[in-house]
């Protein structure tokens, strides 16, 4: 389902500056590698203080990121005046999260004027290869004052 | 559904010294506030550096503190020699997380030789009083070495 | 989280009302056994023209009985004029489905203005005692028209 | 990422022989339409028997049907003696489910020695063209008596 027109053509600047006011993409380290209409793509490195009790990086800070790739992939889409909220996120963990670098993409499947829904892969990168680690399906609102109706 | 006995009596310590090693749940400032069988409860104060964009607490934030409860809520009823692996999880974002401090509370609705299931809420708190802001179900897997089948 | 009071309070006869049109639960042979404010419990009995290869009654019925229960649930807190609409669903099967007859059972977790999320539980039902089988969590949408936003 | 070799030479055979003991796919009118290593696509035409209040066709229509379709997908991937058990799934309802017939698509993402994981999409066709209107995530067990561990 290729969706290839943003109504607001600054969407770009507009999830960057959204994407800088998120405090906790700084404290992981978390860079917006790209973003395009109906796309997100988020990456980090893997750090020592993120990791859980087997010493991969822990599935909630995967699902962290890839949260906030579904949220801009369907920002990306939505007029210059709204904001995003989640609703619902689902993880799934396919390997454990071991890599030097992870990727979250995702990619809007369904764009509504309220609801929009969206899916995203995590890969791990390392020497030069990635493998698939998690995926998340994620609904998003489109809101105006940043409250869930 | 009851669940009161926990096959390991040495469970508690179990649990804490695996949740000691989760190094993410330090950097978040994630503490253990009670285990029982069946049952876990973790707590963190808001931080500015734990936020999405409109000042609320991030929902990954959430999640990963609702992971770690349903997962060592599942471990509480584990084998000695067992550790835990998250298969899935799903949130559900019920309100902005607005407050001092949250806490997720965990407990098993399935606990299965291979397969446990288990529900998790996470509450805001302020000033006393407590809401109700996201909800969890997870899927969790009985492991030997600490890799999926 | 006690919701106790329905805005409209003819909601029992518009639920029964909209459940009596859904062709699928007389397919399936679904009563409506309880609609209260913000819960519904629907029931039907096992047939042999329900079941999945083992002989068990199929998860996707459960499903389907488990999303209808929710979604009335929800729609027992709307406003008089409006309708549901299932955005999302997730089930987990805890137990096979083996029984003589089944009951869904749904309780509204949040009621929002075009939000509600809803969980519930599906028992089956044997010579007296009842067993939990399934789980769902739900969120269901507010219309006016049938169609999504 | 693509999985091309079933361990199992005759698993269109047994994918197949499986189905046919799944009383609900006869009772909706479902047929496999075709099975491929980690591939499985079920159809049904729209009935007047199946359909919401709104006379779309069920939710839980579609999510029984999308679930059986990951379920083969993961099936065929298995060896020649297992059985599949679906640990859960979750559904997205994108369109109103209109349409003069229903496919159900689904892939394996992971396939595991214990636990696979499959994505569906669901289509509505309607004159020569088709619609997605539904997506799945499912968690599928391998299984050797039936009975989940």
């Amino acid at each position: 389902m290729a969706i290839t027109t943003a109504p607001d053509p600054a969407f770009r600047e507009r999830v960057r500056a959204s994407f800088a006011q998120q405090s906790i993409m700084a404290t992981l380290g978390v860079l917006c590698e790209r973003i395009e209409a109906g796309e997100c793509d988020l990456a980090f490195a893997r750090r020592d203080d993120l990791l859980q009790q087997h010493g991969f990086v822990h599935a909630g800070v995967l699902a962290t990121v890839l949260d906030s790739a579904c949220g801009y992939a369907a920002a990306s889409l939505m007029p210059a005046d709204s904001g995003v909220l989640s609703i619902e996120f689902h993880t799934h963990l396919l390997s454990p999260a071991a890599g030097e670098r992870f990727v979250a993409r995702a990619k809007v499947v369904r764009a509504g004027r309220s609801i929009s829904v969206v899916r995203a892969e995590a890969y791990a990168q390392d020497a030069g290869a990635e493998k698939l680690v998690a995926i998340m399906t994620a609904t998003i609102m489109t809101v105006r004052d940043g409250v869930q109706g």
